[in-house]
């Protein structure tokens, strides 16, 4: 009998912020195959003998093609075994995970789809910045500035069309991207800010405005992985960030097999 | 010593799509302030003798207003008490997260946000929907059909800014929305789909093209709440949808006081 393929988006960086359904399906599997960005708290949920298999992709190194991966996913199920497919953030905010489940499917493989928390709403968040925000923003968009072979994406349509515009793998082409759109008719001086690492302990938040956020970046060594969001929303931050992080020293990662790792493999 | 407000996103209904660290604070909560769509299953993760307060607005009812709201979070927080703001979907999402945020960070109140998985994503991803995929799809605007007072949102702007368009709030008047969208420039046999109680046994989801989508509602029943999405990306259910339903048997809500929430309660 077929094994199932999980398609679980492990939320931002901090391990705590997976849902409860994926740290479940992760708690039983036979293999997980994981990317880059993916806690290493995260892994220790899954069973001690379990196989990980890193899929991730690294600049400058070989990596596994999606079509390998895929087709990795679907032969791991067809053998009979429980298979979790770690993705950060959501599989379906430009994770590709539409082209994994796509292959189960015609492979007539189960598969689930754990829906995940996006980096695209959360880094914002935890940085103080609400993307929607009444009498501010009533609408949000979000794109990737780089295309499937790290090509620059057109920013042209998208770019003033939404109150907050949320931008991801642009980190690495800051200045380019900010000119675009600033060429493309947004405010030189309308609010903007790059949140790298997210959620993590090592997330650090730069602020400024469209014009002078890349030097600024530069100056601190801010780069990817980072989302980057433009609009009024971010002056929100003066007042929610500094309060927001409080909560920050509660939110380390779990001990492995501690409280959280235990509850979820126990149920 | 105050206590802290956590602002909480439950997700998109389905009790388990809630975080580890959102379901870890309930369970310690003192008093859980809760809106109308939260899941009973997920009230049932805070303690037993911990006071649930709703601040739900049903439509002819008097509903407690948002600055009665955040005036509540901060007396409750400076009294001591833990306090646990749960919200559906994602706080900072349309939920006026960002107003009870503010409010805290006014008082001088400890707060932590815990973002959740959004309905806009999630919704469409159990209906076989990515809202993003290769070669389809890569940019996605979510926006809100209805103002704080149920007023029509005027749409031009975004209705044709992005590959993917999620409309929230819109159920309840479809036909206006769609002809806005029409009107507005998207093509009318665009492929649209509403989904209704997405995540929970009650889901339901009416695929049609952005004219005949309204009236295809109107026979099948289905309303409020839900999710429309516009766009390619819609007709990839054709291949996604049957086989992501086959997860469903697998995600009934865990019994009150289950695995799941032991797990919670005792981590």
């Amino acid at each position: 009998m077929s094994g199932t393929v999980y398609i679980v988006g492990a939320g931002p960086g901090d391990p705590k912020l997976i849902t409860v359904r994926g740290a479940e399906v992760l708690g039983r599997a036979d293999v997980v195959v994981f990317d880059r960005l993916a806690s290493p708290a995260l892994l220790d949920l899954a069973p001690t003998d379990a196989e990980r298999i890193y899929a991730g992709k690294e600049p400058g190194r070989p990596a596994m093609s999606q079509e390998r991966i895929s087709a990795l996913l679907v032969e791991r199920a067809l053998a009979g075994e429980e298979v979790v497919r770690l993705k950060g953030g959501d599989p379906f905010v430009f994770g590709r995970g539409g082209e994994e489940a796509l292959a189960c499917a015609r492979a007539r493989v189960p598969f689930e789809v754990v829906p995940g928390v996006t980096s695209a709403i959360a880094a914002p968040a935890v940085a103080g910045i609400p993307v929607t925000h009444r009498g501010v923003a009533r609408s949000l968009a979000v794109v990737t500035a780089s295309g499937a072979h790290g090509e620059d994406v057109d920013l042209t349509a998208v770019a003033i069309a939404t109150d907050t515009l949320v931008l991801l793998m642009a980190a690495g082409k800051l200045e380019r991207t900010c000119e675009a759109l600033i060429a493309a008719g947004r405010s030189a001086d309308e609010p903007a800010a790059l949140i790298g690492w997210a959620t993590t302990p090592e997330e650090r938040s730069v602020f400024g405005s469209l014009a002078d956020l890349p030097a600024l970046c530069l100056a601190a060594s801010v780069g990817p992985p980072a989302v980057l969001v433009v609009g009024r929303v971010v002056s929100l931050a003066r007042d929610l960030a500094p309060a927001a992080r409080r909560g920050d020293e509660d939110r380390s990662p779990p001990e492995p097999h501690g409280p959280v790792a235990n509850a979820v493999l126990t149920s």
